[in-house]
C-alpha cells in the first residue's frame, strides 16, 4: 500500500489557487472553486477535492473546459431558472445556482435552478449543506461526465454515477446532510483504491465481460459499476432508476442532453455538456418559525439512539462522518497519497505554478 | 401454494365503491380513491391497490381513519401549499395535492405540495405518473406509517418503507415512472410472499434478533427491513439516507412528525398522522415547448437499446413493466390471491356491503 501524507488544508488551498492562476481564472471565482475543493477535502470525501485536480487539467489540456466563461441566466420564472456555464468548471455556476435557488425560494417557497453546459462539480453535498447553512432544505444533483453506470439486465455502462445530494438544518445539530452516488459507490472509490493498490468488495463492480470483478484496477479501466442495490433481485433496478432521474432533472430537462447522442442513439462521452440541478424549500414558510429545526433535533436524535447491532458501530445520521472528519482533518491536516502528490506535482510544473505540497 | 383468480377490473372497482359507499364516503372521494386503487391494481402493483382494503377497515375500526374528513389547505404561498387532511384515507387529499402543484408550477417553474394528518395513499407512482398525464414532472413520496427500516448498524427498525416516486412526460413513450420503497423491496412484497407462502431472498429482511432471515412469516412479523443497497459496504447507509429524506419532506416538514415521538424519544408508531410530499416541475417553462419531451424519447429508447447480458432479458426503463402489465390485466383481469378475496369478503360482510368477487 502506497503512503499518505497529512497537509494542513491551507497548504492545499495556496496551492490550489497557484494553479487556478496560471489558468487565467477570475480571482472572485478562484475564491469560490478552491473554498467548495478544500471544504470537501476536509469532509473526508478525498475523490471529489484536491483529488480531481489532475482531471481537471486534463479537460482543461483537451480544451473541454473553459477558465473565462461567461455565465448566463438563460430562462427564469418566479421559483425557476436556467444557467448556461459556458463550459466552466463546475463550481462557480453551481455556487450561483444554488444561492439563486435560495433567493427565489425564500420568496416562492420552494425553487429549482438548472445548469447546463457546465463541468465536474465536485462533491454535491457541498451544495446542498450550503443551502442548509442558509437555513434552507436543500438538494443537489449531477449528470456525471463518463458512463459508469450498468443499467439493470445491461452490458454495458450507460450512465454516469449521478449522485443526489439533500441536506436539512437544524436547530442544535449540525445539518442532516446525505450525499450519495446512485451506483453502489462513487467513482472515485475505485480511483482510490486502485491509487491505494487495494482489493475491491463483490457487488461493486463488473469486468468488460460483464462479470463481477474485485480487483480495482480492471473496475477501474472497465468502467462498468453496478447500480445501489446490485443485482435485480436485491434492488439493483431503484438504483438505476435514480440514476435515471438524475439525468433527467440534469441533462434532459437543462438541454445538457442535446449533444449526448450519437447518430446510433448511444451516448457519445464526449465528457462535456454536463448539467446540475439544485433545488431549495423555505421550511419556514411551511412550519412556524423553528419548528421544523426543533423537530429535526429530534428526528436526529431518535435515530442516534437506535440500539446498535453492534455496541462499538453506533447508529449515525447522514453527515455525521463529515462532521467527524472535518474536526480531526481542520487538527490534523488532509491525508493526501503520495500518489496524488505527485500528480499535482505535475499538474503545477506544467502550468508553471509554484508546487507547494512538496 | 395458494390459488389466484383472475378478476375483471370494473368488478373490483364496484367492490370497492360498495364497501366505502357503507362507510360513508362522499361520492367524489370515492371516485378518486377507486381509481387511484384500481388503476394501481392494473398495473401490477398487488401490495397497494385492493390487497390495502383489510388494512384501511382495520384503520377505520380503530378510529384512525375519518371517513367525512375536512380537507383543509393551512399554509399558502406561491409555489408551496400545505394541506391537512384531517385524518382522511390518503388518496383524495393526495390527488388534491398534486393537482395543487403542477396548478402552481404551470405559474412558478416549480412548486412543491405538503399533506400533514393523512393515512396510507396507496402506490406513490399514481401520483407521479398523474403529473406526468399533466406534462409536468412529477415527485411523490409519503412517510409510511409503521416502522419497518433498520438504520446501518441498528438492531431495531426505526423508519417506514417511505418510498419515492418519479414521473416525466415523453412525445411518443409512456411516461418514464419510477416508484420505489427506499427499503430493498415495498414491505407489501412480504406480504405478498407470505399470502403466498414463498420464501423471500437473502438481504430484504432481518428477524428479531437482527439477524437474516428467509422465511416471509417472521420477517412479516419483525418488520425489520433492510435499507436500499443491504449491508453498509454494499450502500446500505444510502437507502437508509433516502428513507431519512423522504421522513423529512413528508413528515418533519408538513408536522406529521409532531406525534411522532414519546417521552424518551422513540417513535410512536401510533399508525397515523402519516405525511405526504408533492413536486411538479413545469418542463415548458425550462425548455422550448417539446424539446424535453423529444429529448426523453431519445433517452429512453437509448437506454433500452443497451446491449442485455443476457438476450431473453432486455434492458427495460422504470414503468416498462407497469405498462405491460396494465395492458395484460385490462385485457385478462387481475389476479387477485383467494386468501385477499377471503379478507375483501370479511371487509364486505362486516360493513354490509355487497361481496362481489364471488
Amino acid at each position: 500500500m502506497a503512503g499518505v501524507k497529512r497537509i494542513p488544508a491551507d497548504v492545499i488551498r495556496r496551492q490550489l489557487e497557484a494553479v487556478f492562476r496560471t489558468w487565467g481564472m477570475a480571482e472572485d471565482r478562484i475564491a469560490t472553486t478552491v473554498e467548495v475543493m478544500v471544504a470537501t477535502d476536509l469532509s473526508g470525501v478525498d475523490s471529489h477535492g484536491l483529488g480531481m485536480l489532475p482531471s481537471y487539467a486534463d479537460r482543461r489540456r483537451r480544451g473541454i473546459m473553459n477558465m473565462q466563461p461567461d455565465l448566463k441566466i438563460v430562462r427564469e420564472k418566479p421559483a425557476v431558472a436556467l444557467i448556461d456555464a459556458d463550459r466552466s468548471i463546475g463550481h462557480p455556476p453551481s455556487v450561483m445556482a444554488m444561492k439563486l435557488a435560495v433567493e427565489k425560494a425564500r420568496a416562492c417557497g420552494v425553487a429549482a435552478v438548472g445548469v447546463r453546459n457546465s463541468n465536474h462539480f465536485g462533491a454535491a453535498g457541498y451544495y446542498s449543506r450550503m443551502a442548509a447553512e442558509m437555513g434552507m432544505v436543500g438538494m443537489a444533483m449531477t449528470n456525471a461526465p463518463g458512463a459508469a453506470m450498468v443499467p439493470t439486465f445491461g452490458l454495458e455502462a450507460m450512465l454516469g454515477t449521478n449522485p443526489i445530494a439533500f441536506a436539512a438544518p437544524a436547530t442544535k445539530n449540525p445539518p442532516f446532510s446525505l450525499d450519495m452516488a446512485t451506483t453502489t459507490v462513487a467513482f472515485g472509490k475505485l480511483t482510490i483504491s486502485k491509487r491505494l493498490g487495494k482489493a475491491i468488495p463483490e457487488g461493486w463492480a463488473l469486468d468488460e465481460d460483464g462479470q463481477s470483478t474485485t480487483n480495482a484496477d480492471i473496475a477501474h479501466a472497465a468502467r462498468r459499476q453496478l447500480p445501489l442495490g446490485g443485482d435485480r433481485e436485491r434492488g439493483g433496478h431503484k438504483g438505476y432508476g435514480l440514476g435515471t432521474m438524475v439525468e433527467i432533472l440534469c441533462a434532459v430537462l437543462t438541454g445538457a442532453w442535446a449533444d449526448g447522442v450519437d447518430d446510433e442513439g448511444r451516448p457519445k462521452h464526449t465528457d462535456y455538456d454536463v448539467g446540475h440541478f439544485f433545488f431549495a424549500i423555505d421550511p419556514s414558510l411551511v412550519r412556524a418559525d423553528g419548528e421544523f429545526e426543533d423537530d429535526m433535533d429530534r428526528m436526529m436524535d431518535m435515530l442516534r439512539a437506535t440500539p446498535p447491532a453492534d455496541p462499538s458501530k453506533p447508529v449515525m445520521v447522514a453527515g455525521d462522518p463529515e462532521v467527524r472528519e472535518t474536526e480531526e482533518r481542520t487538527r490534523l491536516g488532509i491525508p493526501v497519497a503520495d500518489m496524488l502528490i505527485e500528480e499535482t506535482r505535475a499538474v503545477a510544473e506544467e502550468c508553471g505554478a509554484e508546487f507547494l505540497l512538496a
